[in-house]
């Protein structure tokens, strides 16, 4: 049987007259869209486009929640309690929920954005409050979280599905956590090497880590970027490399 | 048989630090809590804790969306197209339904609020926009709208309950609309008055105008206000002598 | 002795993550910059960088207030009133103030954004209100209103310097108004009758109309767009046309 | 000579349709008035009333700025740049002078808000960025701070005139801090030990801390709060106390 892996990407962050990101094209290359809901990025309008193309092209829809920063696009820490986290999350779910079942389809998955994201990654409270939220809107949503981090167990401990995600772009440290990127090797700039580790990751559970060792980890789901210039390229790499390795790219709900 | 009405009231109207109207002591009197979601209105946390209030009185729970004007608290007419009105309702509803489904409970109908409510009114595009986001999240939703509007009539028009709202603290014109604030003779001040009023709009289907001819119209659900120092004494006022004119007081999805 | 004309061009108009326009790039051909304030447009991160930049270069600095309405860019009416107006006016300016101040350079304008700006042209009270806002924080500041509009008439009244707008790119109506967007012939596409209008306009204080006849207009500063794929190559061309024709491009305080 | 000192208190922060506080009344007892500046509370028709309110009643007008969090009453600490603090109160300190100065008043002082006031007091980056920001503007303006914290050092060391705040309803720790909230012994309750400390602390520059010793600052302006159903009480209370134990009450610029 061959190994599977499910590719997710961050979608829907235009807002207004702005606009971000290549939704269109990177959506034929990823199986999970997690989709922005107006508090760190997106609006009612981008929520109905992008949930409208996802499903044209058969990918999994995810919400997206964030901290209520804009200003800040969701990635400055925080001071919130678990209960504020709770209220957020369960907002924002409920809002991409409308478009979801406006346009016709399902919602898939919940992957928290950023700060909220890596606050949670550590803090089992915070990501109580997420996983709570998200089973409480529906049990059968599939959480995403950083692999090994508090969100995945959070989830476990509730009952929900987990996704742990792996970053290709990010070095890792030997408890598993990503080098923060305030460190120099934070980031694998060679696309090579970025497919070479998580290649590993999916087929091994195993990352080199910046210290020389190796750090055990699963990967059901790699997170790709959708903005930048390289973007489609690298998401066109990745996936044939995938492929050519003998690793499906599925839906998470078939793999989890 | 006994006349039957609805009594709803809009509700969790606070913000932040900011705390408006009495919720707690008008859900004892209504059968039907307009929820405020967070645009011209309210916030996570006030939604969660309104819903749970809202679930433990019996109290029917409806989404009351508005225009993005916090500022304002959405009384500001906007230039906003119907597919804008679209996505904002939407938004709004889902996340309401979030709350309502984390606490284990059921949305009942929705109402636009201030600006959107009154433009709509006399719009028939703006009207569809509104019934077509109500439906697509949900037909069995009942919709709000002002006792023979635009928005009654794309709520028939789409398949969904319609509920005809009649004021009791506002005075009517020959054609069924609310006389405009903008003018003297628009509010009732008189409680004895604002009563005999709606009594005779659920008796009869009728109500003086200020022209002095009568006019028609149909009152499922009768508007009170939750803000203001006489609102708990008015709810109780109303509520009472309701019942001693022999209507009932009722859901709204007993009554259409 | 030649013509003069200012050329004016809206900047700063990115917000948090998202980026908009070529500020830089345009700097080198206008005259003076309508710097957005944080409402329709803009943040403090992106004012202090671009009076920084406008310093530099040697170009006005413009105050450009909008209406509180991030998710619309200010481009849609809102029932404000004319205090409202004031105070948003006043506020913006303010804020503006202080990057130029912290920079030790001078405020030189003030123009109303979008929807403002389009609303007061043709209401006297709310063109007033910003008249008004604008002398109040500076009476040596010059009003930036459309050619013959109730903004000008009203900076004006109050005492202002004021300056007569014309547009290149729009086609007018017989009362020197332009021709809405919603019409087909609002714009004109071709670069070259774009710029041959500006001249007459300077030069003659003459449009031809839509409807075949001339109107009569002051042209003391010409607005051009900083965003699009062609507004690099448009501003270069329209400033050497201008200098070709015997006009010079001028601060507009040497010219009203 | 007398013992002089100053007595302040947080105003200005209604939002929209939400009235907070009791400025008129509590004006008529504190010399320095911090008024919010829209982004953690306050709006433009906020800051001009309350502008107007201060030149009215003789009381020095004081900048509040604050984070970016209108939901959290900017009490959330987040993670900010200097960078990010610096423009937050150079755009925040601007827009109030915007209405001072249309009111023809002086701004006297600057006190940061909250989180920001918090996470400063004990931060020299945050600290320097905050000072830098008030001098730019404004050299002549006083900078207020936690007494003997990182902002006053701030405010020396560019150069500013600076007020050392403190507390009469906290209790302090041995190196000068105030008590977390989040300790039981944080808050003073009792409104005579309250005034009590407060006096001991402007006359002896000492206040008792909770661990038993005395520690020294120096009192030169002493934070009321306005809100609360007892402000007006307290308010009346600490300034008939200090006038009785022969403290003077003056504006702050008469006492550095």
């Amino acid at each position: 049987m061959n190994h599977k892996v499910d590719l997710n990407c961050d979608m829907g962050e235009s807002f207004g007259t702005y606009s971000l990101g290549n939704d269109q094209v990177i959506l034929d290359y990823v199986t999970s869209a997690n989709i922005a809901c107006g508090f760190h990025a997106g609006d009612p309008a981008t929520m109905r486009e992008t949930v409208k193309l996802a499903l044209e092209k058969n990918v999994g829809i995810g919400a997206h929640p964030g901290l209520q920063d804009l200003a800040g696009f969701g990635r400055r820490p925080m001071a919130v309690t678990p209960r504020e986290v709770y209220d957020l999350v369960i907002y924002q779910i409920g809002a991409l929920y409308g478009f979801v079942k406006a346009e016709g389809g399902k919602l898939q998955h919940v992957k928290a954005h950023g700060a909220m994201y890596n606050m949670a990654a550590g803090d089992a409270k915070l990501s109580e409050a997420i996983a709570e939220a998200v089973y409480k809107i529906d049990p059968e949503l599939v959480l995403f979280g950083l692999s090994g981090s508090e969100i995945v167990s959070a989830g476990d401990k509730i009952g929900l599905r987990t996704a742990n995600e792996v970053f290709s772009d990010r070095t890792y440290q030997p408890d598993g956590t990503l080098t923060p990127r305030s460190q120099d090797n934070a980031l694998i700039t060679d696309p090579d090497a970025a497919i070479r580790q998580v290649i590993r990751m999916v087929k091994e559970n195993k990352v080199a880590t910046t210290h020389g060792t190796d750090a055990s980890l699963k990967a059901d789901t790699i997170c790709i970027h959708g903005d930048g210039k390289t973007a489609k390229e690298f998401a066109m790499h990745i996936s044939s490399s995938l492929k050519e390795a003998g690793i499906d790219i599925q839906h998470i709900h078939k793999i989890v």
